[in-house]
């Protein structure tokens, strides 16, 4: 870790809860980056090891608290790129801010929604106007060029990559009719790392239950991306439930096509279009989240029953479904590999 | 416990598996119940207390052998009635074999279907022909009446019951239109006390995957069940996933109505159809399996949303999924208020 | 539950936490028991069932809260015994300003501990002073008689109890030389109701991990029971542990005698000791958390090799280590077989 | 990947199991390494990625069989070092068929006795004979001079590494009187891939029990080593549990000295002993199990009391205790970085 002449600059502002965490985990061991400041305002002057004890011995990092004047944090050295792991609605508030020529990568969901109306009725908050214009959004294997070519993205949620890379071909395949519905389940890290009744471990550990019914947040978001591919005859079904596990979300998709079709052209739409995307890999029987937890794999697997078909997702929430996407956009953006930092093998057991 | 005069007498055939176990926990100490002999072929001769060490200092029953000719099991005490809990395919050798006048109640899915054909494309065995015809399905809600003069019931699945007291008073409303998809989960239990790659606890800890798409042998248990309450459009759809929990099953059932409908009309419906069901509870919100774990209720919530909805369903999987409800069907065949023996508070935590 | 003439009123102070949802689960279904009031200040007015919906269509109570003058609590009805589930500290104020006749049972440490000195290092906070000397400590199998005849009963810890039942056999024989050691573990739902760092699931659910080494309040409990049953020649050792499960405590104790022993003797010296303890079950091999929880038992094993001996001992700290002990004296205090509503088999799984 | 020339060239007989899943895990994305072949006699002809599905997509290698004449192994390739993951007693009767000058690193427990008699006591089986001399106990951060010159590595146990790098800076020092004992907890993968009762999920989830009391296989490896360092007063006593998780080992260690010490004291003692062990962290406070989980970390923390002190020791069982140490003593027998391959952060949560 020598050499930090070539290395991408990193500022990470909001480095204290699960998305920053993963951000550090990630990007200390990135052949070709260099983090030169994280934030974290309740831990202002804390070494990052003393909160992420995962990280013990292997930084020497402290967290820095956001000044008024975001010119203040550039002293402690130029960035390349800022990185945003903030609650909700703070993004909006300092990408603006940051110099000239520094590129953005948010992991909230301040950007991922062109339509202003929409954005206002799920979020609740006012929507980031002229600026939502030069965000691309962040779902690496469906937008590599654009993401190549930006200077800031929208990180997806990560319940929306989940879905959408298991629908996107068949919504751009144009064989899907009807309604869709969507069945997902999260791990509890999904919560973020405050804790709250939801996420009590008494109650937690043996339970699963559903939330929020026809009203999460990330379904105007997967609507949008998969508009741009092709057509969706209905208002997506989208329900969002609760795993009594650390980490992982699985989407069960159902859909129906005009005709019958079988498992097994099913599977060729899905590796032709997947074909050059290596962090998704297509799976006979099912996808476990166990496979995928720590890495930035989505596994994927499709059945088809009549006019009726499957499709299984399964990813990390906190990798492909935040910090390591990030950072597979991050490669695309600097002209590196996409691979480049996150070939992680999942672990068994 | 010394009366034993007016206590039912009950032999449990299949005691060491988890279904036996739970018809141990809960028989042992039902007020009008007296267990005269309980087999277990592989663990004869052991106390039962050794096999289910969480029943030490409760019993002094032990497993006896299932001999040739079933008379000499009846030398250890005439019963009234028979519980089997062994796995698929014996009962249907055993049910004929009892002394007339013997009832019983079958946990396996040897009595669950009416119609041959279909029986044996799903269970890959032959059909129970002529005795078929006097077994009741013994979903205890719907069919109170029928249990009640029943000499034998077909105990549901597990998933069965989850799924068919979810969509029950929608199907029966004639209200629903269109395809019905059921997502259900559950917990390792639901796979045996027998170990197996897919209960290892190292990797079912922190998994959660899919199995036996479109293929599961509860479906034309369901869909028997639902078309004798009124029309169903379409085959069901019925996905099966598996949660790292030991007990609970949850159901996420979607619905179609021709026109729009309000949460509250769905509401009215469900508590209308349910109320004179002690056990099962209309929540709002969401039910969760930790708030139904060792319990015989079925806890159900419903929600809306222009001509779709959702109704979630979770009941313990060994309890009312199997055991309790058998019981319970066992209290109405004798003419006793269903809930005797049945009433356990759930744990929080 | 109609006749509540013969029955014991009973008004629980502290029902919202974990104790007190315990005790409700109990008490509600005690043949001789009858809930007066419950309060929950932070939850005055809900209905007891929404705060634990695990108790959903089993009650009608609703919390109230505490007022100035406890007279005012009685108007809803007279009682015979006062449960207390409050933070350490709230009891000590309370127990005086009882309705005189009125028993009392504190789940708390506030009157634990004789000596002041000893209580105030420990509790920081001013011993209970006179009041003291009315209580008696509620180990159940071993304090009997006291019981009994007592008016108020300082209930123990839940790491007391499962401490002290497995070294009492020992103490009082006097074969123990040297020093102990107890290395024990505890679940998650020990800490309370209220979400907290070490209880968040996303960390909690694949932990292990020590806390307070040499320092545990229970330490000077554990020793001023031990030391009325015989000779201690060392301080214990006590190390407390966090387990990744929701219930159970599980306790090993490292034991010297002057000369050899043998296994055999030593499971003697428990059997004869515990003889009449339909609670305490001696055990072979290990007990196991899972076969205790949601019960009242205390399972323990006990091995030695040449001069020293190892017991293991396994408790649900929420029903044997906390409400289930509470009921167990309250029966003794009201010339009740102390089973009474407290046979609850253990499930397997 | 591309340049194997200056490679590592790399035979792993066992890769079936958990300890060889770990092995391919780390070994297939170390820079200097490149695997030959991988034996798994029940597998033989199917893609490792087909039984390890974490690794699917990151590797074309498929399990072989192990042949009479290992000659015919080396046809695949020569090998410079053989791993072996196997059952107990194979790896005593594949050495010596090994092409000289193949070095070798046993993860079993075949070569870690010297003492012959008391190796058959436990393990029930003939000793290694004179093959023994030529192994040396890889506990790498002691043993560091030794391996870095040794052909042959008995890889230690999971338990023994936890338990003798918390007490090897004691036993070292000179400064431990009379008895340790050391109360040791592990996940469910040690013991193994094969389901198993005591690994069966719905029973094993919410449990924690205690097994083989005083005679664990592990004891006389750990005196062993210990005796090599300085002088143990009395046999170790040596308590073995199972936790509820899949991966990790908590020890808690419990030490005697001739006279008062301070935790401050010890921690020099600590940190001094362990100042060039990169993979040994000192804390404050506990060690966490979820802190090391899929990392080469120990995590230690020390804590005195008077005469007495606890050693709080934590690893993944599979990493640090099995797959990470051996690959960490072959980078140090070939002359790398100790690090190289195996700096993993862990992860939070």
């Amino acid at each position: 870790m020598s050499d930090t002449k070539n290395k991408i600059k990193i500022g990470i502002f909001g480095g204290s809860g699960y998305g920053g965490s993963e951000l550090l985990r990630i990007l200390l061991f990135h052949p070709k980056a260099e983090i030169v400041f994280v934030t974290g305002n309740e831990h202002a002057g804390r070494p990052v090891s003393d909160v992420h004890r995962n990280l013990h011995s292997l930084t020497d990092l402290s967290f820095v608290a956001i000044p008024d004047d975001l010119d203040d944090l550039m002293e402690l050295g130029q960035i390349d790129v800022a990185f945003f792991g903030l609650p909700h609605g703070q993004a909006l508030e300092l990408v603006p801010k940051l110099p000239v020529g520094t590129k953005a990568i948010d992991l909230s969901g301040d950007f991922r929604i062109n339509d202003s109306e929409i954005f206002e009725a799920y979020y609740k908050r006012p929507h980031a106007g002229e600026l939502q214009s030069k965000f691309v959004y962040g779902l690496t294997e469906i937008n590599r060029d654009a993401i190549s070519n930006a200077d800031y993205i929208a990180n997806p949620g990560c319940f929306a990559t989940a879905t959408a890379l298991a629908l996107s071909p068949l919504i751009a395949s144009g064989i899907v009719t009807g309604k869709i519905i969507v069945d997902a389940k999260t791990g509890s890290s999904g919560s973020g790392a405050k804790p709250a009744a939801n996420t009590h471990h008494p109650q937690r550990t043996n339970s699963f239950y559903a939330y929020k019914p026809f009203t999460h947040q990330h379904v105007p978001e997967i609507e949008q991306h998969l508009r741009s591919l092709g057509n969706l005859d209905e208002p997506l079904i989208f329900m969002t439930h609760s795993l009594p596990v650390s980490r992982g979300i699985f989407a069960t998709c159902y859909v129906e096509f005009e005709s019958e079709t079988s498992s097994a052209d099913l599977l060729e739409v899905f590796t032709s279009f997947y074909r050059d995307a290596f962090f998704v890999r297509i799976l006979e029987g099912s996808p476990d989240i166990n496979w995928v937890k720590n890495t930035n794999f989505c596994d994927i697997a499709v059945h088809a029953s009549g006019r009726n078909a499957v499709v299984f997702s399964a990813i990390d929430n906190l990798v492909k479904g935040a910090a390591g996407q990030a950072v597979q956009n991050m490669n695309l953006m600097f002209g590196l590999d996409e691979k480049t930092g996150l070939i992680f093998a999942g672990s068994n057991p």
